[in-house]
């Protein structure tokens, strides 16, 4: 149960202050456990690069939005400034902005629902962790996940905030799985499953990432290289779509398993090896279970495959 | 946890007594929180009044039964005493009773089903606030949703139970905007989404609701009529569909929601007033994901986004 | 919470033992919650029949190889190995093996699949169950359950695990209730309830599972024949479509069901009858409504209706 340990007089000041600007950048780094503001920085400059070479360059406006909107929600609520000083309000909100203007029209009505988004993330990541406190688990990017959830299925209703981006709903689509196995394109594939955890689809942001994470701890980058490279083996032998292979999306679930299960939650040993991998192996299967869920939503399964793996791996509380 | 006070044999006595009946009245005033015999008593005949304007009376009787029958089973199981005064084992049982006949087709089935139903209730209401015990917070109206949305889908496949008043599901459907908003239909929306609470389509009800909830606490009916009027706002703003919003769709779970976080469960004020307006924002795009989710379902939310937001809302257990 | 009590090397030993074959054989009989070695046996001996009956003989092997490899899996996991002894890591990957080659298609990689599925059946059954401890439940059937669905919705876009066998996903379906209601035809419909539970279409397996289930408990066998009957004489009143009916569809969750309430987790009692009787009849609502709920997806709700109508029946913890 997360308490109160500063009166927000307190933190008030650090709004306005260089500490501020340190938080920011560790939300950034947040979204792959790293508590590193070099790394949240070069985050945030692997998007903006990716998100203006797509084309897409409102995707890391709305990512910085994001990230902004949930950090200064946490000075106005009563929530932990620990968490508030390692930059763990901010790295839900951040996903929200990528993932808003990834999948809805440019509207304004789409930029207020993305802040009141971000706001909530604050809150409800304290709701989602007082539940799950008692079973040794917390609720990673879940908070991230469910509310974008709630919002795209919104947009399917509210005009203000249309779904230009988002696929049709389909009970069943036709899976094409041509795929160009030549070392270079498997290098790219490769390379886009770390850059989609930020739902940026470019290799060079994959690169980006991988120094990123190198920065801050060199098995961060050795699980998030080995995770893509697995899963991206996986969803090619089980025959996964080939559109969705070549653009990271069978990716960056597991890349996200990879750093939890290899080096965040378990201490880096052999045996957490074999556990990590088995992780990453499940995750393909729980993504692949999850996009046939959702296809007749016409909805994104975002990190929800990471979540909901990593909760399964944690739970049993195995100590290896 | 809750534990048995009294033995069954003291409760058969109060089945036939004076206390049976002010427990019915008691257990349709806490639909909206308010343990006050007559606000109960106004309720029942609001969902009288407004049913048969509507041409649809079958539905306050479909609610007298439910309430009945949820009140009883609660006589027979060994269920708290204490609940049972303070009418909680009855508020589920007419929620059930008014969505079975506006949405199920009227046979002998449907009316076997419906007692089946609001029996349940009463046991999962207590299975479901035992597990929400630890977590600080208890069921609200959810189990007459889980319930109810288990019947509902069940009448797809049971021919006994036909849906006959329930929407085709459609993966997708046509939005219409269009939407009078004279200050007198604006009025008329904002009166239905009160009366909507009890699935009743009749601005007369919205005005007996108000007086019923102001007999038993004015704050009650302030944040009733104010998030009434902020979700019609919000859901004209965001441009939600023309039809529900005339019809009060959006406006029965935030009013839930409204009175729940700014006079129930918080201490009335200016803090508390600002987190139920961002409860009844939030309630808004819940109620408006969930209508894009059960579309392909062609299921109806019922009072489900109030129950999500409100959890979401106490859950972090912020102290104002 | 389950803690370890063995050590691994211990562990190994009984692998190659006359234990582990006794262990097996605990794992098939504990679908029906009966730690009965010879009544395992006549589980796999009905599977083995009815499944060569319907011509569907892999059926039957899948379910041996998920037994063997979520009992073996729980040898190499620091697993509770009292739970091991008395065969409780095998029950759900039977049922896994049971079910994929029932709804997938025969190649090499649904294979690998049932193989990585029924591993993590150990863990994840551990995982269910430290969550649900507080609560005073356990996972039953679910992990295999919730599994089991991943898997088959990955199978909509892996192509390596096609889908073969699976309805197609549809928003609504034309019901067809026409059924023969002579006795002998009854009688059958009756027993495949009873071997539906291991997915097998067969009236003769049914025979022998009743026989199996007598040799542990004669109650067991009790249960389960009135359970079928009652659920069966249920969805023929509520009008259930027939193929349904005649093929056990609506009886096995609720022989599971009545196992389950009516002598395994309360002592047998008139009180418990009734209470079992209850939750047989809610089992049959709850088996409709996922049915509906499941369609627009082509999902077989599996033992889901019988793991959540046991739980919220357990879960307001009566004491009869």
């Amino acid at each position: 149960m997360e308490t109160i340990t500063t009166k927000p007089s307190t933190k008030f000041c650090h709004l306005f202050s260089m500490d501020f600007i340190k938080i920011i950048f560790k939300g950034s780094g947040q979204v792959m456990f790293q508590n590193n503001i070099w790394t949240g920085v070069l985050f945030l400059l692997g998007i903006f690069v990716g998100a203006y070479q797509e084309g897409q360059g409102l995707v890391a406006w709305g990512a910085l939005v994001g990230l902004l909107t949930s950090t200064i929600t946490a000075y106005f609520l009563p929530l932990s400034s620990d968490d508030n000083e390692n930059g763990l309000w901010g790295f839900n909100g951040i996903l929200v902005g990528c993932a808003f203007l990834t999948f809805l029209g440019n509207t304004p009505y789409t930029w207020i629902a993305l802040i009141v988004c971000a706001m909530l993330t604050s809150s409800v990541r304290l709701a989602f962790n007082n539940v799950m406190a008692s079973w040794g688990i917390n609720s990673l990017t879940f908070p991230f996940v469910f509310l974008t959830w709630i919002f795209l299925f919104s947009a399917r209703v509210l005009q203000g905030i249309p779904p230009t981006h988002m696929s049709e709903p389909v009970l069943s689509s036709a899976i094409n799985p041509s795929l160009d196995l030549s070392i270079s394109h498997l290098l790219i594939y490769w390379l886009k499953g770390i850059s989609q955890v930020f739902l940026i689809n470019s290799w060079v942001t994959g690169i980006i990432f991988l120094i990123a994470l190198f920065i801050s701890n060199k098995w961060a980058a050795i699980w998030a290289a080995l995770a893509s490279a697995i899963a991206l083996f996986a969803a090619i032998m089980f025959k996964a779509p080939g559109s969705d292979i070549a653009n990271g999306l069978y990716g960056f679930s597991a890349v996200l398993t990879g750093i939890a299960l290899g080096m965040t939650f378990y201490k880096v040993s052999h045996k957490t090896a074999a556990w990590a991998f088995l992780g990453i192996i499940a995750t393909v299967f729980v993504q692949a279970g999850m996009n046939g869920m959702l296809e007749p939503f016409g909805l994104p399964s975002l990190t929800a495959p990471f979540c909901l793996t990593t909760w399964l791996f944690l739970l049993p509380r195995f100590k290896f």
